[in-house]
């Protein structure tokens, strides 16, 4: 029967979505615990292994403002209006995100993460790290942490949130239990940072403002722009087959062919060919299951749903996680009797749905960007946004800049949409008459 | 290079798969231990946790052939010519499985398994039981087992194969391991075990020589006959909802429900209350993953496909497995580089295909034939049978008689079929007509 504040509350993991659930829980009076495997990113001999720059948005973006972060966070962020395609022969195209003034933004991962943390220390969330959660035991809602000295503590908590993100110490102790759906799979393509590097007096060598993509039909190359003026670059290669990680397996077969898909990329990257042959190939995984809740213990963000990048939803969702189960917090007078399986029921439907969108996207970014039907299709679909903007609205801005509009929704109604603009795309001849489509008609199809 | 038959193989799990898997291998010239977390079921002590019958059929048996103990076996088991049906007034009616002399087996769990670890230990198979896997090292080919006094040891393989079930140790290692999908989901039923007893000097009350069903749409009861005399009852029924195993909470809930819905059988089990409330509600996964083959382990067995036993496939499918592997050891001269990548391309889509049969047959087991339609249907496809023996096999038919077609076979071409006769269904007055079809024509449209 937890019912009132002054519960204490443990949090596996104090990534992006940990430390800042901890400041949420913190600030309505909860005692916050966060235990971390790794050490402490703010110490000097922090070695991160995750990626180094990520896509901020809209829902991202409204929870930080909850906790009053969000200003702050902003400072150090890029604006990115749209999408940069790089064709062959290095020739530029450009599609907007949105309307004017919509954007997203590229953020450090450690910057932001730092942030968080620093905030909820001074609150008073007390932090733990290199501490190793060995067992949940999820009838007595207890841990039992490895510290850095290899001693082992059994803890008990009033609760317990796992959000350790998508390989889950807390979740293990779920999957074997009874009753648990579980599911993770791979797509067949890793992915592999690169770097371009600052130009002279710190200035950016490619639109700053941007999220550059080298779309190559079965694979991709992107780039986010670093207040530093470099860019961090991420080429998503399948793993076997032709041209793979596999196929390419000499310098000078990597040379070749990142010479000959990316020439003004590479143009620009002195260190290309260290940096692909050292830095690690990481693999990209979704994760379902359900329940997220098993008595006082509560699965959230990437441990509950962790999927692809390819929408830049990933920390989003999280952080959306957080807003809505502190929504229901004050719904639910904290009674957390009620409010997990609320939040699981409420909240599962749109974990699903970012994750199909996210496989989707990519799909999208790596082939269609460059399809020059798709890019008609996204003409048709901004001037339906325009002539009727609260009707009609593409499902990357419902997603991106919609954060009222849940992603089930978003999924649903993106897919409507989808069978329509099939059907208009169909049309004889549509490049030459799309402007004299009848968009009225259109719009009453939904 | 795991080349001739001199290699050390270790079998994780004493059960049906694992136990004749390892007479397989031995026959080989394979030096093979097996390793067994629960005690010896031939030991006095032995409390079973398993479902006590299981239906073999042809799949199965030849396996059990090939390893020369289908004679044997057959002895103590009892035919099972087709499908008892009993309504809620207790009125009967009778769906032969195939043709004349096609029958399935009602056969003992342990009887099998007690018999296929006599075979293995009298040919130099050595087991080891109460040892639990503590770890599975996938690139150095090693086991670390706990025994029964809390005893580690690291043991070294040439071969792993985790053939212990549904929940496998083994299958753990591959969990964690870099880019394995893995799926485990449970159906929203459960079961409990009853009984009937055996009447005077051990005869049989329901009729012997069938599977009874007692058909309610949105759950069943069904009963296996044992060479005592006794039946088996399985009450397979929703966890949740009403009625559910949480809605009837009572003994007199029990007892009204269970009067109520199955009249004739209770008023042959004395003991049905107790049983109801003694006997625990277990419940029902299935399993999907890949790869199965890591380095040098293999899953194999529910340990790779853990399926719904509404097919009655489960452990016929494993057995298939082992026969199936055997052949390739033949094909490929016992080199294991090659066949291990071989075996698990082959039959991973045949343990999908089983997994969906058996899902999608539980509906017709406790709902369709139950139903006036759907046994014209099935009317319709035995003359078409009996018209066209090689063309138009039943889907039952093909999973159960047929073991030359595979299980992803006989998959694609029921769905075919069902196609087809939903159109044939479909025509008005079919009731009346359907005798004076144009046959030649639906054989036609395959």
């Amino acid at each position: 029967m937890l019912r009132n504040t002054s519960k204490h509350i443990a949090i596996a993991g104090a990534g992006l979505v940990g430390s800042l659930l901890s400041i949420y829980l913190k600030k309505r009076g909860y005692s916050v615990s966060v235990f971390e495997r790794r050490g402490d990113m703010r110490s000097s001999d922090y070695v991160g292994g995750r990626s180094i720059n990520l896509a901020l948005s809209n829902r991202g973006i409204r929870a930080l403002e909850e906790v009053g972060l969000a200003e702050e966070l902003k400072r150090i962020a890029i604006p990115m209006h749209g999408r940069m395609m790089h064709d062959m022969k290095g020739n530029l195209s450009y599609q907007a995100y949105g309307k004017e003034g919509q954007y997203i933004n590229s953020i450090s991962r450690s910057a932001l993460n730092i942030a968080l943390m620093n905030e909820a220390e001074t609150i008073g969330v007390q932090f733990y790290f290199e501490q190793k959660i060995e067992k949940t035991d999820l009838e007595k809602t207890t841990l039992t942490i490895e510290d850095k000295h290899k001693k082992f503590t059994e803890k008990k908590f009033d609760l317990i949130i796992g959000a350790d993100g998508a390989f889950s110490a807390i979740r293990d102790a779920f999957r074997i239990s009874d009753r648990f759906d579980y599911q993770q799979f791979y797509i067949q393509h890793g992915y592999k940072e690169l770097s371009i590097p600052a130009g002279p007096g710190n200035t950016f060598q490619l639109e700053k403002n941007a999220l550059h993509i080298w779309p190559r039909e079965s694979f991709m190359l992107i780039a986010l722009p670093n207040p530093d003026g470099t860019f961090t670059l991420t080429l998503f290669f399948p793993f076997e087959g032709n041209p793979s990680f596999a196929s390419i397996d000499s310098t000078q077969a990597i040379k070749e062919f990142l010479e000959k898909t990316f020439p003004d990329a590479v143009a620009l990257m002195p260190e290309y060919l260290k940096e692909f042959e050292q830095n690690p190939t990481s693999s990209l995984v979704t994760v379902k299951c359900y329940p997220w809740v098993k008595n006082n213990t509560l699965l959230i963000g990437d441990a509950a749903h962790a999927i692809v990048p390819f929408y830049g939803q990933g920390m989003n969702a999280g952080f959306e996680d957080c807003r809505v189960l502190n929504n229901l917090l004050d719904e639910h007078k904290d009674n957390w009797e009620t409010l997990l399986p609320a939040f699981q029921q409420l909240r599962k439907p749109d974990g699903d749905a970012i994750a199909q969108l996210a496989l989707d996207n990519f799909i999208e970014m790596r082939d269609l960007v460059a399809d020059k039907e798709f890019l008609l299709r996204k003409k048709i679909e901004a001037k339906l946004y325009e002539l009727f903007p609260t009707q009609w609205i593409p499902q990357y801005s419902m997603v991106t800049f919609h954060e009222n509009i849940r992603y089930s929704e978003a999924y649903t109604k993106g897919q409507k949409q989808k069978k329509i603009m099939d059907e208009v795309m169909a049309q004889t001849n549509i490049e030459e008459t799309w402007e004299r489509l009848d968009f009225n008609e259109i719009v009453g199809r939904l």
